[in-house]
């Protein structure tokens, strides 16, 4: 039926860092540092590869987030899984590498909305794409290469609509450039629908759209199902063969500065990983101990997160007949 | 990307019907018979034409349904909207043949899972084929043709498993011998992922066999979003040209002898209008009064319903620049 569906995938666990920096606006000791790290130690072990934990931000705008090197300190690694932070800074990368037990990737990120980059990082786009620069000389100057690419709000925005796939590939291009600066060659770009705006077959136009152009560029997706459709957007990037995604345990997560509230967060990865069990795609990943890990999530949070997988409490075992 | 995506599609709102009979279990009088009234009108009145409102079952089973024929007496029915209901026997058939102001289709059903029809129906498969006989011969005494046949538990079972694409297809040929019996037959089959077990690609191979198999005969998708793929199972329906669904406003319903608890219900009405207006497919209806539905829905049943779409409450309007 769709000759094209890998046969494994790869997932980034984003749940820690979105679902806690989502969680704690407000009101930043919600989460107890220890539950967070038992979170962190649970998804370590259900066959998850790549775990992303923290944000090195300002902790005066998200306090949440002040921990973050509390958390790598205290982390006992899991052999076999890496462990990542994200950062919208020169001053982020620097705690970043400082931090420890972070496996740290040559990343430069563009954003396609100047009002949503206006509010996440406090920049123009012109100046954005400065500071990108300029992280990429601090990574050349730490001896890492620039080796993906991330475009935030990559295809659509609350504040300005619908991107253009003419826009995505432009910012492609740019990110590119900041690559090539520093010798670098991007393996990965990342395309991020921060706002939930993207729908299947604008992932499939833009996931062909950029093979065609860059044909050696792995994408990576990072979807939000803030309207809904974040699982059948993810099957559309099946469907053209897309191997990497972003997801978070129980729907964890959200943008603090996307400009809705409630909305739903981060693909569930136990619904991708579900999804993928039942297409035959092999993930590597233990889908009864994730659901655990998301039933725990959702205690420490204190309130039900998005996953309806983690809800539907199937019971296999035939209760008593009753009928209508 | 996907020609053959329908230019337009039908949906059947069933919320009303499958939404108050599982939300009232255990506690029949837990929605007032106004506001039941009152959200039909409500849904009567965005642009929806096929509404399906109560079921005439077994008030001791069901005590939540029993005003069945309260709702159909009070009903001011909005010209071009039909209104339907459902039933699992003749008793039920002659209970909406003398309700009125329902639209009456010849309609026949099987079960994929003798175990749920146990269940469901208390009736073994053998027997509920019988059952399907005497119901085709009484839509006959009253002058309706059988053109509707439906399967229910089409894909998977919680008792059973999942079930196989050939006794998919031989309970397809069923309905057809019971609709010839009777002179008729069938226009439009309806596959009923009664537990929510579908996959995407299943859902393909399903469409593509019935479809190569009785290529007159078109397909409706009753979807649940159970497990989190409710969306993306209409979505790859659609890749096939499937152009009718039934949902249910705020993703509504479920049903009570399924085996599971706390499941999601049917697949969002507002979600597949949003993806249909996302993919350009017409379905004629407005998202923003369906939204008020929604919202409605939520507030008579006193709790969060399912939909992504409704909690998204997206703030188009920018807010004071907070950055991170």
């Amino acid at each position: 039926m769709s000759p094209s569906l890998p046969r494994s995938v790869r997932l980034l666990e984003v749940g820690p860092r979105e679902g806690f920096q989502f969680e704690g606006i407000g009101k930043p000791d919600k989460i107890r540092l220890e539950d967070k790290a038992r979170l962190i130690e649970m998804l370590s072990r259900v066959g998850l590869k790549a775990l992303q934990i923290v944000s090195f931000v300002n902790p005066r705008q998200v306090p949440q987030m002040a921990d973050a090197e509390e958390i790598c300190r205290r982390l006992s690694p899991v052999p076999g899984v890496t462990y990542s932070g994200i950062y919208l800074n020169d001053t982020g990368l620097r705690r970043a590498l400082a931090a420890g037990n972070l496996k740290i990737t040559g990343k430069v990120t563009l954003t396609a909305s100047e009002s949503f980059a206006l509010r996440n990082q406090r920049r123009m786009l012109a100046q954005d794409f400065e500071m990108q620069r300029k992280m990429a000389a601090l990574y050349r100057e730490h001896g890492y290469a620039v080796e993906t690419g991330s475009v935030m709000a990559a295809f659509g925005c609350n504040y300005e609509g619908k991107v253009p796939l003419a826009r995505l590939l432009e910012l492609v291009a740019r990110l590119q450039e900041v690559a090539a600066e520093v010798d670098s060659t991007l393996r990965t770009v990342t395309l991020a629908d921060t706002m939930g705006w993207a729908n299947p077959e604008q992932i499939r136009r833009s996931v062909v759209a950029i093979r065609e152009r860059w044909p050696e560029l792995a994408i990576n997706l990072h979807l939000h199902d803030t309207r809904g459709l974040g699982i059948a957007n993810v099957y559309a990037a099946l469907i053209e063969g897309v191997d990497r995604f972003d997801t978070a345990v129980a729907g964890l997560g959200g943008c603090p500065f996307a400009g809705h509230r409630g909305a739903a967060g981060n693909v569930c990865t136990e619904e991708v990983v579900f999804l993928c069990r039942e297409l035959g795609i092999a993930t590597g990943i233990d889908l009864e101990a994730l659901i655990e890990c998301a039933r725990f999530a959702e205690t420490i949070v204190g309130h039900p997160l998005p996953s309806s997988l983690l809800h539907a409490r199937v019971t296999p075992v035939p209760a008593e007949p009753v009928a209508a």
